[in-house]
């Protein structure tokens, strides 16, 4: 069994033009091929506050698939630690074998994230995005933004967070890294009325952007809502808009921001959901107008992880 | 990250009295403590015959829990490959962060499922058993046998099975290391009607035991049902049988001889079942009379698991 370190995996594996066609492709993936994909494992360690999921895919016509195993503690800041972390491990899908350690501490899924995002964007997103505004100043907001710069020249980024030390530090590394201006504001509703597109990147269990802040035409990335108690949108936002996409149905309305509006009757079981795979199998934008309101739910796939895993692992071995 | 080989797993960790009152503590803490252990996580790999499962529990009080990779590939025979493999990991349960890989190539669970055999008939099984039935030769039918010497003192082995090879290599080892008689029969049949106990360890998906061989006073240890499609056991056995103990209801009502007693509608939903957690939890034997029988359905479980890792691991780094 090959072991890669992070050190090694963040060499060979960027947020790129590349990187973001494989997660592409893996939403297609999705609708196009007879993927295994079982549903998230999940243990929870309540003493700790922390849980661990479990995330896996088989996709038909590749000889490995991964399995990728995340941790979130969210007490681990009281200890000095990242609150998440993870591995990924390929295993050899014609004989059952571990080929490969991915020893990535979560950065795989960072990319592969923050690559969904800009895949969404891509297809969903008006053309001409002057200002992005985010929501949360954590490492997605940052992979976030980088994604997104691949699909759509953007020249403003607006934030606004809990943390002022945080803010500034976003700041200056993302003026630096993207060569874009970036203004703190505020208030989440500020940074929301001012920009084309909006990314919530936070762990809330309550509504941060508020339906009476959207305006026509804005194209929303929802990122945070991954488990059962977290919520980032207003529910309207998901009956108003022209277009909800999730990544997976089967996890946005139990994990996703679709299971707040579901839970609180917003929406019914019968609301219009497209799924991101159905809109890169036919690689065509979806909106018939400027104005309308998009937003796409991510709460992560095993397809992504062993699309993902395939890559680096090709990366690392072929490059190396 | 500390990682473990095969051979070193191999060489401090046995079965014995000592790994087998683990085991046993393990379905004690299922009854006695909050235990998490989430349903099991299954990958298909239909195009290669393959499936890889996924265990794991945290039992409160510990600081560290495991997460089980286990691989079964039915066409691996034909490359030469054990048909079985896998992997464990123990995580930190107060952080998150994984402390040790356990690359054992299923070791550890061919230990922890024998010794499951074992604290079964140490409280369910006649406390004198001259002979030992065992249906099937591969390496649980061995290990089964080895975990049993330490609960009753057998003499005599009757054994069935398809390969004539395996049965005879079967037999020279089982002799030698166990140091009793070991005869090859031709038939389930014969070897289930001139035994006191009887371990059923195959793949079959079709009963190899008839409940019209099995006499009173049977022991059986039902350890190869652990999927949607096996079935080894006579559901009429479970019927008539004075006690029917799961290791999990929760897994054997969906993948052990229980799912085909009840989908054949031999017993129904409101058959009594005992768990083994149950016995453990008093330290009772349960029969009233040495004619009773008595079925212990082994499916595995994430319990069991991190058992044997947090086991193995303090044997490595303590004595090691």
């Amino acid at each position: 069994m090959l072991i890669f370190t992070e050190e090694e995996i963040r060499e060979y594996v960027k947020i790129n033009k590349e990187s973001i066609d494989e997660i592409e492709a893996a939403f297609t993936d999705l609708k196009t091929k007879d993927v295994q994909m079982p549903p998230i494992m999940r243990v929870d360690i309540p003493e700790y506050n922390g849980e661990v999921d479990i995330k896996s895919a088989f996709i038909p016509g590749y000889e490995m698939f991964a399995l990728k195993v995340s941790s979130g503690f969210f007490n681990n800041y009281q200890l000095g630690l990242p609150s998440t972390g993870g591995l990924m491990f390929l295993i050899n899908a014609l004989n059952g074998q571990p080929e490969a350690l991915l020893y990535d501490n979560g950065y795989l899924t960072d990319v592969r994230t923050a690559a969904a995002g800009a895949v969404a964007a891509k297809y969903m997103a008006n053309e001409q995005i002057e200002t992005v505004g985010v929501i949360g100043a954590g490492a997605q907001a940052r992979y976030q933004l980088i994604a997104l710069k691949e699909v759509r020249e953007y020249k403003h980024v607006l934030v606004a967070g809990k943390s002022k030390r945080r803010l500034q530090e976003f700041k200056e590394e993302m003026e630096s890294t993207l060569k874009v201006s970036v203004t703190i504001l505020e208030t989440p509703q500020e940074v929301a009325e001012q920009s084309d597109l909006v990314i919530t990147a936070t762990p809330s269990s309550e509504p941060i952007l508020q339906n009476s802040w959207v305006k026509n035409g804005l194209h929303i990335t929802a990122m945070g809502a991954d488990a059962q108690h977290k919520n980032e949108i207003d529910p309207n936002i998901l009956k108003r808009a022209n277009y909800y996409v999730a990544d997976v149905m089967s996890q946005c309305e139990i994990l996703g921001e679709l299971r707040s509006a579901l839970e609180k009757g917003v929406v019914t079981k019968d609301h219009p959901v497209m799924e991101l795979g159905d809109i890169t199998s036919r690689a065509e934008k979806i909106r018939t107008s400027k104005d309308d309101i998009t937003i796409v739910d991510l709460t992560g796939t095993g397809a992504q992880d062993t699309r993902i895993a395939l890559y680096a692992y090709k990366k690392l071995t072929e490059e190396k």
